[in-house]
């Protein structure tokens, strides 16, 4: 919970083995000295030795079925399954209490079975933790529940629990003198930091066992601007979540299997199902549905940096959430307009003049629980030239391309009327940083925001490529400006501006004309069209898709905007063709000067390719890519997308990976 | 906060040396990486690299005033003051809210001094520190104060603040880019990981600046049993601390000086000087003021261990919580009475028979934040010989001593009437611990509580030395069976049952007797009165103090238990003449067969020795205890009791040294 990476926990799911002096356990824990000696200051290890051995599955023997909402280790006769439910969170503003209380019940679920027909003794299985939380002890649930549910758990925050018949609870200093205790009554040792579960099969019997492994913090969590976890509205303690959990646990489990099937159902390749499936799964660690003020605030911390609702983020979970959770475009584009918006003037890189500028959007709203003071951002500095340097161009482009294409999937008319100024605010922002003097407008950004002070606007991928960090005349954001005139003019029809649909359709005509007169004699765009910059880049595409989802004819190489979807196939081709732009592992390079490529854009441009330019991808890159994430240097960190030649060197455990979701609709 | 240990967390407080390349610092903190890479996967970690270094003050010239209440630190121009009032927390439920805000304020103060006056160009200092939270960000308090204060804090747990003018707050990677920032509005940024408070000092001048250390920690913290901090019931958020805190810092300062009187005043010698106040110190780093309906809950944390109010530390915390908070008794011993009570039966090692009990209490009351079962401790197991068996008899004398004490200190009558029964139930159970057929009785327990199963009771020194963990026939026990045996004989006089005195103090007689008959050839009597056992302890003086506290008379060697007086004068003259209980540095040794002695009894025997026995006391023992606290190797960890030949080895960041408080009785 609330972590930048993996939670580094001993978890301990194993079975006796048939020949009594032995357990196996699936390989999630890592051996740790005992505690025992800090309360005992002779050695008296030998007294509490056991003759019993613990010892992991062969992991050659170990099977694993990796699904969107279920994940199944098979090892002996042991097989084990989490399930945890991939569904829509319904508008908490529009949904009666009883279905949104089944939507965010803060817990995932277990099932272990255990096959000892073939066997004729009992066996025992456990399922259990060692707990790491410095503040709080581990405790049995039994105690608090009257004994209604059989659990162990840490502090007020996490418990294994289960209501079926016949399982004990217990505490230990280690996994191994909690298994071979040999008093019941000394497994109620409330010193020890193991906890588990301890289930027994009869000789010959095949057994299942249910559980809730549930989560909860009470109380406000977040500094700067005050929130709660909106499931505390439902859910009093962890106690209530488990009995509410482990009562409906039938209802979560064919949920779970019923949500594989968005995956599986949809003619996937294997590859794509399972980074689909990752992705998905590493997407929920990073999100957070917050109270504020009885109104719900919604969340995605940005992976290992846990910056929140990061909007070069947001405008790549814009599918994902169209797809699940619509509401939530909404919710994280108002609180930008409301708090994290900002009027600025902006300067040439000519002179030391402030020239008009207009509203702008910060890069994100706080980071670890911290919401940013108003206006803005936790990570954007003066002054700088690179890395946490502003993106306001970039982040109105996003607000832009998010708003709009939010408003023509839902149709949400309200909403549309009540951002109708912010929209307008937002064009006039959009000409000033092209150029103030409308006659040397070339639909391109030239104009930095004056919060960069001595410095530079930089785009989201500053971090890819040195050279290609810069905002100003980067063909990456010009296409997105374009979409962004063009969502604009479609917007301002919509709310009968036809004056300014029309200029904004200039706009984006004198994009796509600078955009086509900028392609060099091979046929690519160069990445920044100045100072005879010779990167080429596969981003430059991106801003296509929301034209794409809004119009799809003005992406048609028929279409009006015909000549700029050709040369951008032309570029596509060529630097794919000519393996700029490929690894050799036939992975994609996002930038040609740059061993840094980001799978989350790559999936992104390649379905842009593939889907809106029509050019055949070599699904060759699918089987790099998945390679890139099961390499034992990167799984650790679940998703992750800064690959330097396939090997991760930022954005661990990162959310971004949804861009994924696009491939159902292939 | 809730820690075990330290909290392992860098400290900054520097000040710039006079040739502004560099920065000088208390040695405070560790060298660490910038978390800055992990942003940057490119490398460009000479793009930002100062010129300027940092480095500790020469360790040879800090010089350091350790006082009760204020520590100073003095390094060249720089003096650094801690301010930590200690003070009555008066009875929650008869305290006006005023009153009661004030003294649990959950903040400790500082001040800064720069001396500049003869320097001719200003200089920076800083006060700040690294964030060490998994789960919240660093933040300025001034975002959420509406820059009424500045201040640096993490999450909504703590900060560092000030209402002084001109001083900045920041937050960046690390210390030297805060420090080294150019631009003042690059200092808010809200990815730093480290927060600081920077102060400008002007050529030729003296500065002071006034901070407060806060700290708050907000809704139900506990499990098992739900409380939250009584602070709460004052204070919102830490902003809210913060505020008053500033507000009244003079008052708390004034308080701090003002409680240093209570050692410095005392005549004591320089180490015990120090040692009690470390203690002290030390003893409030375990304490926590919990509210439970409505109700104050106090609880004292086992140190390392993290038990909460375990029952061989309450009897030991009793001298300062007599001077200091005598409610805290009162408050502990219901909820033993309440909740950690129980009834059980007797087994002799003679037969498997079941023999009649009476009422005991748990050895505690839960561990880190988490309250036990109702009458379960969480150390007690069954089917034990040694650490975690069973202590009955032990906390069963406990229970009366302190109430006993706490009673004739404080003459509550109410609360002795409504413990009537209890008084009552626990001579009763004293008695059968001794032997159920009254004419086999010696006044020493022979019976273990029938909870330890096979195993048999253990006392509080089980750890100390295998051979007397054993409470059986145990004269420590022993001797605070007698003083127990006093204790009710005045307590039934006190509620005119005349009878029950009388048999209380027939027992006493008992007791006596059959220790004086003990004694060996060399005046010594054994530790254990079985099995031929040789080891002699110290600790057999315990009990005496009870009874000197009620009634000195009982205690002289000319009084009605003279021979007994008489006869441990002797036993203690024996084992330090011999040397059997001192190390080779003259420190104070408890057990003739064991090297691991506890800071914290050796303290309390010393004054019971020197004291009530009359015996002179070679004060290099102090020299010696000081040392072994001193030891760079036991220092880090705060005070620590369990020593072995000097070196913590057991109890580390432990309470139990307030014993030391009766040196204030000398």
């Amino acid at each position: 919970m609330e972590l930048s990476g993996p939670a580094n926990q001993n978890l301990y799911i194993g079975l006796e083995s048939c020949d009594k002096n032995n357990f196996e356990f699936l390989p999630f824990f890592e051996l740790s000295e005992s505690i025992r000696k800090r309360f005992e200051s002779e050695d008296r290890s030998n007294d509490n030795e056991s003759a019993i051995k613990t010892t992991i599955f062969d992991p050659s023997k170990i099977e694993r079925d990796f699904n969107l909402s279920t994940d199944t280790w098979r090892a002996g006769d042991l097989t084990f399954t989490l399930l945890s439910p991939v569904s829509s969170i319904p508008d908490p503003l529009k949904t009666n209490s009883t279905e949104l209380k089944h939507a965010l019940v803060p817990s995932v679920f277990a099932e272990i079975t255990i096959d000892n027909s073939g066997v004729s003794r009992s066996r025992k299985a456990v399922f259990g933790f060692q707990g790491n939380d410095l503040q709080s002890s581990m405790r049995r649930i039994d105690d608090t529940t009257g004994n209604r549910i059989t659990g162990i758990g840490q502090g007020r925050h996490c418990a294994i629990c289960t209501s079926d018949p016949d399982v004990l609870s217990g505490l230990a200093f280690t996994i191994e003198e909690l298994l071979y205790q040999e008093h019941k009554e000394n497994l109620l040792f409330g010193l020890g930091t193991t906890g588990a579960l301890i289930m027994t099969v009869p000789p010959g019997k095949i057994c299942t066992w249910k559980f809730a492994i549930c989560f909860y913090k009470g109380g406000t969590v977040t500094a700067g601007m005050d929130t709660c976890y909106y499931y505390t509205r439902f859910f009093k303690d962890i106690e209530d979540v488990a009995e509410f959990s482990l009562r409906n646990f039938d209802y979560y489990r064919n949920k779970s299997i019923e949500s594989n099937l968005m995956i599986n159902k949809a003619g996937l390749s294997n590859e794509r199902k399972f980074m689909i499936a990752h992705a998905v799964r590493s997407y929920y660690g990073n999100t957070q549905l917050m109270c504020r003020k009885d109104k719900p605030v919604w969340l995605v911390n940005e992976g290992e940096y846990r910056m929140i609702n990061t909007f070069d983020l947001t405008v790549d979970h814009l599918y994902f959430e169209l797809k699940m959770n619509p509401w939530t475009i909404k919710n994280t584009l108002d609180m930008y307009t409301e708090r994290y918006s900002y009027y600025d003037s902006t300067h040439s890189r000519d002179n030391d003049n402030l020239y008009p500028g207009g509203i702008g959007f910060t890069h994100d709203i706080g980071v670890a629980n911290t919401f940013s003071r108003p206006q803005f951002s936790v990570y954007e500095l003066s002054n700088h030239t690179g890395c946490f340097s502003y993106m306001t161009q970039e982040q109105l482009t996003n607000w832009l391309l998010c708003g709009s294409v939010y408003f023509f999937e839902t149709s949400d008319l309200t909403w549309l009327q009540k951002q109708r100024k912010t929209f307008e605010e937002c064009f006039k922002s959009m000409l000033n940083r092209d150029h103030f003097d409308p006659s040397q407008r070339d639909g391109i950004m030239d104009f930095d925001s004056s919060r960069t002070g001595t410095g530079f606007e930089i785009t989201t991928y500053d971090n890819i490529d040195r050279a290609l960090g810069q905002a100003r005349r980067n063909t990456y954001l010009a296409m997105k400006c374009w979409a962004a005139y063009i969502c604009l003019q479609k917007i301002f029809l919509e709310l009968q501006s036809s004056d300014l649909a029309q200029q904004a359709q200039n706009s984006a005509s004198l994009c796509a004309h600078t955009i086509i007169g900028s392609v060099k004699d091979n046929g690519t765009i160069p990445a920044i069209l100045e100072n005879g910059n010779g990167s080429v880049t596969l981003s430059v595409v991106e801003g296509l898709i929301f034209v794409w989802l809004i119009d799809k004819d003005l992406v048609d190489t028929n279409g009006p905007y015909g000549k700029l979807i050709s040369t951008l196939k032309k570029h596509c081709e060529t630097v794919l063709e000519s393996k700029l732009c490929v690894f050799n592992d036939c992975g994609w390079r996002l930038s040609s000067t740059s061993d840094n490529s980001w799978l989350s854009k790559i999936i992104l441009c390649q379905f842009i390719i593939n889907n809106i330019l029509k050019i055949p991808v070599d699904y060759r890159a699918d089987q790099a890519h998945l390679n890139w994430l099961l390499d034992p240097r990167n799984s650790y960190y679940a998703w992750s997308d800064q690959m330097t030649n396939g090997l991760v060197c930022a954005s661990r455990y990162y959310p971004r990976g949804v861009t994924s979701i696009l491939w159902l609709n292939e």
